[in-house]
């Protein structure tokens, strides 16, 4: 059978005996993902990312992974690398796309290459603080994704339906998440 | 006078000049953020991040920027880089540091040190399609901030919250924002 050699590098039978697990242990299932920020310079900031908590106990990652952001030359900055905003466009990017291996792996159809656009709308009198009718954020996002893959066109279409479906980012971006701000 | 030698890196001269411009130039303030994204292998993915449009035109960074992703080892995958929610933690912090830095500017105050942990909670049986009723992002976020300025706690405490107020992931995070993923 050609299904036998459908590889997109996902494990589906792990995920799907660890949706079996947390059946009996829901406790199990609650996770707390973290990370720390130090200010750097000016609006250049670096944020490090070593562990998290799940499955009952803290986990950490094999290295830690760190992403230093900054504002761009037209807003007086110094551009050192990416905005807050492009680092939130690589969240959802990539958790969709993980979405698209993983359904696909899991419907066996062996994937070749993956790949998206996104682009995302902001009116910047918001965060100038110039009309407070304008939001900060952004006013939507287009994600666009090309896909080669061994499948029909609404088979691949339905694949990437299933990530959103199942996308945290996606559900982040979306939907209401309360954040609490302090200072300790 | 002490307050000519505040220097947090930020050009708040030259915000305040744009918003002047902007004033009489609202189109200027129609931004369009972009990144790319190419599936690697399993959950691991690269985003990068060129340019962008405002000012009216096409706006190019210094340099490319690039952000790996993958998922952990307990999700059965290879922990390559970090996850997508970290990264979306990771563009909160950041946002959220840039506002603190360009605040503390506004109002001539010597920032020393700025550093925060961010903690969000999430139920994986969400994205693991287990439970309807589990939504597949956080349940909430928790930015705690430890900062070392010039000023005193209720002032410390009255910029973050004016950061907060300005910033453009946590209207993101917190508001609903309209994502379409097609198919070309």
């Amino acid at each position: 059978m050609a299904e036998a050699t459908v590889n997109n590098g996902v494990n589906v039978e792990a995920l799907l005996a660890a949706r079996e697990a947390l059946k009996s242990a829901p406790e199990a299932a609650k996770f707390k993902w973290r990370a720390t920020v130090k200010w750097v310079n000016g609006t250049h900031s670096r944020s490090t990312v070593e562990g998290f908590y799940g499955l009952g106990g803290e986990q950490k990652h094999k290295t830690t992974f760190s992403f230093d952001a900054d504002h761009p030359e037209v807003f007086a900055a110094a551009d050192q690398a990416a905005t807050p905003v492009e680092i939130v466009l690589a969240g959802l990017a990539s958790c969709l796309t993980a979405g698209v291996a993983a359904v696909a792996q899991a419907r066996k159809v062996q994937l070749r290459s993956v790949s998206a656009t996104l682009e995302a709308g902001m009116d910047v009198r918001g965060i100038l603080g110039m009309d407070e009718d304008v939001r900060n954020g952004f006013d939507g996002i287009k994600v666009t994704y090309k896909i080669d893959a061994d499948a029909s066109p609404a088979d691949i279409k339905a694949i990437v339906a299933q990530s959103q479906k199942r996308s945290a980012v996606y559900d982040i971006i979306t939907n209401p998440t309360n954040v609490t701000v302090e200072v300790s």
